[in-house]
């Protein structure tokens, strides 16, 4: 309160300007597209039936189709533009609007054609690329499994080859094996990249995938494939999910997508990665864009719910103010308080963003190379997957959190649908749990922080990365996982407002970063050390010698440290960010929000860094009043802040915004 | 995990029964009444037009009606059973099932019917009690306006005596002042109690409330009645909101509900409690049933959201455990503490909600007696009624976050409609915004626990609860705010488990408890008096001279001070809850679930307890170890302890655990 700074208007263009980074030609078009009427988020769609949403949204997806929307991430010879950051920019841009409509055209172009394009070879995409751009092929991505969702490379379902006809056999061995929760499964789909465990031979070379028809030209399910409706969901219900199982369904040697893994006519197998676990995830690792693509999703949809709960924020007034009139509700402290500090995380996690697409696209080969000449995988590809598993995580909760916080901050106005936010809670809710349940990924990233190498430990098989960690130098390991190389870049980068030994300081709020990081990492590599060691030593100092026991015992401090590492990689991409920014009032603005959301951070790990000697009491208590203060501070720049997003106004017009104006 | 202890098998019966308490008789009636197929939560309706819910719910409100359940909360000689405590936990009951029903109940029999009964005299109850009762007049409760929801004293529908025809002219002036989110309103009520501005002799006397007819017997629009819909809303939809407007229409003078305010033929005003403010909250406090109804309703679906989640927890395998199989994911650390320290929270807010429908009970005049010999309040009720705001507020907040918590816990499988948990969101989600937005509730909670005396302030005038505290000895305040009685109460009740020192020592538990609620309290009351005291000086440490500044700079910490206090109730009512059990397995899982929620609670907050020197950085961090080890230790009892809330497996039978069995 007693904060003496101030802050000049800042002009929302120039803000805009710079979030729009690298694919601003992208994101106009895609503001042109919505202003389209066809793409109108409006009332009179409201209360639908399933099948009448599921109608309009195919329609819809024909529309963007004929717009080029699909062409940007494909290859040049199939009608494609050969351009990936811009790909997954329009797939952002989309997620203002109708968010079935993103989701259909996520399954259809990023996973079902993505699947192709990443892990087909040249005549399967010849034979498919320009039938799924232009939308007379739709398909499906069908890996779920009722019985197995995180735990892919335990899928049940199989695909045994035949020598005698020179074909697979796909089979789902029980209910469990079904696929599940498949995108254009229960209505439109008439192929599917479907993962099955390989067998030839006799042998099980893991998890593949293999084009299938589902359907007949006709519509009707093709032979041998049943096919269920997942019916009403908690939202999305303009994508058709659906069940597939397959009874001995026979597909030609050729729909195996056999570029890191082939069957010879007589059975043979052969592959570029010998390592099985290696392989899997490689071939894992191309389909990263759907990741990327979902934190994209969830950003855009953050963006739209707080555009809208900020305007009414600053419309709606309740409870006399002593100089007369009624009191704007966003000049309340505790309103401030509900949406300021998330404003300013929306800023850090759409920076990450934005950086995490540009590597992306550096890290994805060109896709109008042939593939035979491409390189397996790029160096730093494994760095990017794990930095996107845990974006990801961190992005998707980010937005259940502030779009529930905007419900709530909207009152019984935010609880109708005509005011949008209902459908951006209730179509959002899934984005924690599809393309790789939370949890999971911070797990993910956690033991990609710890070892540097994943080919030495299967993906979330959390006792191989204790034994590996248990052979490690942990101080070594620790600096592999790059915190130290980021934070430093970034102390480099950041200028320091507020004087020194200030809580603004951003050496101090750099220091608190990554002190939590590494001091997370450091013991989590020895505690799980002492683990291996101890058991090693017949189970003295443990409960018992179940080596699961041990590591589930660690998970809490797994996943905190997973944590800390996203809030650096947020931190040191906000201030990477404004870096560019010429010294005046948007400068400042920006700087001030990188300070909300530092401090607001530091303030939810209080508890913690007290515990660890990082944080005094009374330093602790300034933190506090310092969020306090930077919130009075960036309130009158609120609607700058989300003007900056350039949310088109078809996404952001509602009933309460209009009634209330004024 | 090295905790020694371990717990014997408990029956859920034996829990099952001290839950239920006083009104079992109501609840096994209910539990019955649930396993009508007319009740059934089945996938057959999903999915349905807003219009078909509407016409179910209504059909579903006559089965109601002809069981009998309307009839508990009404004096005997219009059919009733004069039974308050029993008519809410009717109406907790009927939240294990569908929420449009719940609503829909509430509206006509709570809120239409139960402000007729307490803000109207004998010829009201004579003219409406037994049609309302009985279904044959439906109504609404039409208080929301656009413009006022929180502020309702300063809601602006006016009610003029007219003294030549001995009406009342009631009227809309503008689009804000329309009534606004009224359930029955858009289809099926034919009267609306609406709230509005009684003007007399050119006097207004306050916010009063009248009968209103809104619909002609054919269902059209009374004369002077628009009627506007509020559509498609996030949940809720089989409960018709609607808007409603009014344009002069004249109504008799025995429209006004009299009880505290009436108009003779000539226009004199009279009323039995002369100050404005006070009678304003004397009325209001007559239908502190709603708040508490709401925060009952939030507990049963948190019910229902965690007996799913639990059970799929103990069903769901994933990923190979090192041993054989794949692990049970209840087995999970991360899974334990996002579903264990929540069921923990839920039992004591049962407890406390027990405590508070017993309350209500009491203090609630006997209904058969005639309305001229009650007393106008009873002594109890105010604190009674700043509870209920409070435990509303939380109950609520922990039924959003629990049931999210539900749906993530349940991965996929928790986003489809036909596993239940999608519905138990969307239709919960405005619970914490109607009956009162939670962040008012707390502060209303606050200011309570503050001055001790409502008359003295207006409700939400936070400068006139300063000035008040101002004038009052800080120490008296906070003495007089219970918390001591409270703690002290419960402090020689809990029998002490842990060794002396450990964390799980309850006695140090309550001193926690104790000391964050009196020093948040305490350290307000001196703040406020501080600023007030700086303000006659004129300014002198404060930025400014606006008394709304001063006040909205310690907002959050009023709201953590209301926090605390509620959080010292449930840890009380969760003590005295266990009390009444023998000892026994039943009596140590509930001691250990009680020190979970204790924990849990404390290690929230432990970046407060640290900042005011009671919590040392390594007894915090033993605070965090504790609660791992509490949730390993209660886990196998997971499933006992949900299977005592009793819910009817009707309202728990979901595809999900039916194809997962075993």
């Amino acid at each position: 309160m007693s904060d003496p700074r101030d802050l000049a208007p800042a002009d929302p263009a120039v803000i805009s300007q710079l979030l729009d980074g690298r694919w601003r030609d992208v994101r106009e078009q895609a503001r042109e597209l919505a202003s389209d009427p066809r793409f109108a988020v409006g009332t009179s769609e409201l209360g639908e039936s399933v099948e009448t949403q599921r109608e309009r949204i195919l329609e819809r997806l024909h529309v963007l189709a004929a717009a080029g929307y699909s062409r940007l991430g494909f290859p040049t010879r199939y009608g494609g533009r050969n351009d990936v950051g811009g790909s997954v920019t329009g797939f952002e841009m989309l997620a203002l609007g109708d968010l079935s409509l993103l989701v259909k055209s996520g399954v259809q172009w990023g996973l079902f054609g993505g699947a192709i394009l990443h892990l087909g070879r040249d005549h399967h995409h010849e034979r498919y690329l320009r039938d799924i751009i232009e939308l007379r092929l739709l398909g499906c991505f069908a890996m779920t499994e009722s019985g197995h969702g995180s735990d892919v490379a335990n899928l049940r379902t199989t695909a045994t080859f035949d020598p005698v006809t020179d074909e697979f056999v796909v089979r789902t061995p029980d209910t469990s094996a079904r696929k599940e929760f498949i995108g254009n499964a229960a209505r439109d789909g008439h192929a599917a990249v479907v993962f099955a465990q390989l067998i030839t031979r006799g042998e099980t070379q893991g998890v593949h995938a293999f084009v299938v028809p589902i359907r007949t030209d006709d519509g009707a399910p093709a032979p041998g494939v049943t096919i269920g409706d997942c019916g009403l969901k908690g939202g999305l219900n303009g994508v058709d999910n659906g069940r597939l199982s397959f009874d001995d369904v026979r597909i030609p040697r050729a729909s195996l997508l056999n570029r890191y893994g082939d069957v010879a006519a007589d059975g043979t197998y052969s592959t570029p990665i010998e390592n099985k676990t290696a392989r899997f995830f490689t071939m894992l690792g191309t389909l990263v864009q759907g990741r990327i693509s979902v934190a994209a999703g969830a950003g855009s949809a953050t963006k739209v719910a707080l555009t809208i709960a900020v305007r009414y924020a600053e419309q709606r007034r309740q409870f006399e103010h002593p100089d007369g009139g009624e009191i704007v509700i966003l000049d309340y402290l505790a309103h401030q308080r509900r949406l300021l500090p998330v404003l300013a995380k929306t800023y850090a996690v759409h920076f990450a963003q934005l950086e995490l697409v540009a590597g992306l696209h550096e890290t994805t080969p060109d896709l109008d190379e042939p593939i035979g000449e491409r390189p397996v995988e790029h160096p730093d590809r494994r760095e990017l997957e794990s930095r996107a598993a845990g974006l990801k995580a961190i992005a998707t909760w980010h937005a259940t959190s502030t779009i529930q916080a905007c419900r709530e901050a909207c009152g019984g106005a935010g609880y109708l649908a005509e005011n949008r936010l209902p459908a951006l809670k209730a179509d959002t809710d899934v984005f924690t749990t599809f393309e790789g349940d939370n949890t999971v990924l911070l797990q993910l990233l956690a033991k990609e922080l710890l070892t540097g190498y994943r080919d030495h430990v299967g993906e979330l098989d959390l006792l191989g990365t204790a034994r590996f960690v248990g052979e490690q130098v942990v101080e070594t390991v620790v600096e592999r996982a790059g915190g130290h190389r980021l934070l430093q870049r970034l102390r480099d980068a950041a200028p320091t407002a507020g004087e020194d030994g200030r809580v603004t300081d951003h050496d101090w709020q750099i220091e608190m970063f990554e002190f939590r990081e590494k001091h997370l990492l450091d013991t989590l590599a020895r505690r799980l050390r002492r683990a291996i060691d101890a058991e090693a030593r017949s189970g003295r100092e443990l409960p018992s010698e179940d080596p699961f026991a041990v590591l589930n015992a660690a998970q809490d401090h797994l996943l905190a440290a997973a944590r800390a590492h996203i809030d650096s990689v947020l931190l040191a991409a906000f201030v990477h960010g404004i870096e560019s920014l010429q010294p005046g009032p948007e400068h400042d603005l920006l700087v001030a929000l990188c300070d909300l959301f530092a401090l607001s951070t530091i303030e939810a790990e209080r508890g913690w860094f007290q515990e660890h000697g990082r944080l005094t009491a009374a330093r602790s208590k300034s933190v506090i009043a310092e969020v306090n203060a930077l919130c009075e501070l960036i309130r009158p720049h609120a609607r700058t802040l989300v003007d900056a997003f350039a949310v088109p106004e078809a996404s952001v017009t509602t009933a309460m915004l209009d009634t209330q104006a004024g």
